[in-house]
């Protein structure tokens, strides 16, 4: 259903990005649309996602009829981070290597949020975990279910904060409560998520999608440039600065990756969810 | 009735600007109040008004008895923002010609809020539009009454946001409720204004004036340089950046200002109103 | 009784410093307490106080077996701020001296909280006032009880806001919430403090020991590197900025300090304490 859906609408424009696995796009009336789409693992994300919505959102850019993107999430959770599995591959190729390389994809990967020049919405229509929480600021609307939960449990596995979030997190909530979050690791509901102003609005899990698409709708008629414009003049003045929290939130997140700490914490994590 | 009030408060420090069509000034027990005084057509800023402002400011920081400002709106209305009929001069001299000074006497008049050494209190009497909303986050001090609405439809007319809000508002709401009011046009309420840090307080509009002048007067009494050095060390570390910002945002609303997209979108808007 | 309790807990690692009037310091479980304890003067703040717990954070930095640091108050205040009666002195060592010894002072206090270099929890069982407020913004989680209240009346004693303030502040609430309460000195209850993002939670007056102490011996069991580095990433982008502006707030507090001004309302201020 995924690869038709994506054909019908793949008509205007160059065509959109298809064939990755854990990724459905698709591109209709003005919007360009990145879903997760990877349910039985709660959609988590995989080397090649990260480098898929890379591409994505280097297509939705030079894709003219594109006015903005939506990311959203198939099945029951939006996204439930980087796939801890992902570390599996240090077997093979080292943990050196495989923290060099990990580094080196996560900083590109959150400067292509910094640097993307059109407006991104974001539909959180489950619980959503780690890096796709700490982007959630760099979007420039935030819409949630009810049921969803925002959850960045860096600290307990002993990694570090990742996504621009030490930069971004203050300006939403303040120190004292980003702090809570991003170090130690409060859940937070829907409803606290919006108080604390990473999420905009929360709509009751039923009406969710539709809510959303009926506003996505009259938002897709507003003039392109004027929108692209507005964006960019919003990003500018933290440009630079994103750039540089994010090169140095990839190398402390580096060095957390090859420690003694974090290499225990994950045994015992592993060993949780085996049990 | 203007005028005379005018006058008669007329007497402490050096007299206060009078004569200029669509602002009301006065001052009277250290509080030096500008009125936007154009109620026909919702106080909607002409050029005399933006030039009339900066030379009150300039008027209000060199009058020793002045403690701070108080902004209004005469009737109904606290600003309907930039007078769109403004752009009509541009038969005349040519729209290049004209964006280029709408684009100097913008920057200046934001900068004249920028370097204000003295308090700013904000009374939302009414619908504030525009500009009159993006530079409520360099005020010191916004009460509003419930009767008060706050609309930023820069996109819809295909032109940009300025006052420096680009950088000022993720302050008070953070990115995504900012991009959603800047970017996307949503208007709020008082009460949501105040939930998102834009507005102190609200109040129920039959009896505003009276709550906020009862606290004018209480502040009125606080020790003048303790109240200008700490309005001035609030603003220092924002300051150079901000003046940064607010000529970034005069550049791009210039180009919007000349731009295909927005001329249509004016017609647009034009013709709506004629209907 | 707080010597004793200090002897018991003060076995694990180097010993916590002790003798310091007006402070009360222990250890126990990973967790290194700073409690104001002059409760007759509602925990003022002395020289001796400010000197006592720049010793202590370097301790608490030094200690292996610290993973954070929890500050309260002994009695019905949190903090009652500055002792006035540390102006005193300058009757014995001059106005001029004792302003530039204080700035001093001030300036490596408040940079001993920039640098911490593990998480900081502030229990507000009372009333806090002044720079016991101001630094809060430092601190990673802040907890109150439904007793305590926030005040900063610098202006109303002719001097200015410190602790970084005049930055962290407006991060929390906006730059009109944060003129409102460091510029005109309005008084925040616990929960007005919650809404401003001053305060994680409020808890009631009843029960907030005995919560707090729940979740902090949670917190406790964290890896104590993973919560040592991301402190510190959260504090990385700020660093700089944050001894800019207290070198500044600083150096502004100085000249209030020796202004007539600020003799004048602070001999006000002592005669209306006497009556």
């Amino acid at each position: 259903i995924a690869e038709e859906k994506g054909g019908e609408v793949n008509e205007s424009g160059p065509g959109v990005t298809q064939g990755v696995d854990g990724l459905k796009i698709s591109m209709e009336n003005h919007v360009y649309r990145i879903e997760f789409n990877r349910p039985k693992k709660f959609n988590a994300l995989t080397f090649d996602m990260y480098n898929g919505i890379i591409k994505a959102l280097e297509e939705a850019s030079a894709n003219k009829e594109t006015k903005f993107v939506v990311f959203s999430g198939a099945g029951q959770y939006y996204c439930s981070g980087n796939d801890l599995s992902n570390f599996e591959k240090a077997a093979k190729i080292g943990k050196e290597k495989l923290a060099d390389e990990a580094r080196e994809l996560f900083q590109r990967f959150v400067a292509a949020f910094i640097d993307f020049d059109k407006p991104i919405i974001g539909l959180i229509n489950g619980p959503a975990v780690g890096i796709s929480v700490t982007l959630l600021p760099l979007f420039n609307i935030v819409w949630a279910s009810d049921s969803a939960t925002f959850n960045t449990p860096f600290v307990a596995i002993a990694q570090s904060a990742e996504g621009t979030s030490t930069y971004t997190f203050p300006y939403l909530m303040g120190y004292a409560k980003a702090s809570e979050f991003l170090l130690f690791g409060r859940k937070l509901t829907a409803e606290e998520a919006c108080e604390r102003n990473l999420v905009n609005e929360v709509f009751p899990a039923t009406t969710f999608l539709e809510e959303c698409n009926r506003r996505i709708a009259e938002y897709a008629k507003l003039p392109p440039e004027a929108l692209k414009v507005n964006k960019q003049v919003l990003r500018d003045v933290h440009r630079d600065t994103l750039h540089k929290v994010n090169k140095h939130e990839s190398a402390v997140l580096r060095d957390r990756w090859v420690s003694k700490e974090c290499e225990e914490a994950l045994m015992a994590f592993m060993l949780r969810k085996k049990k």
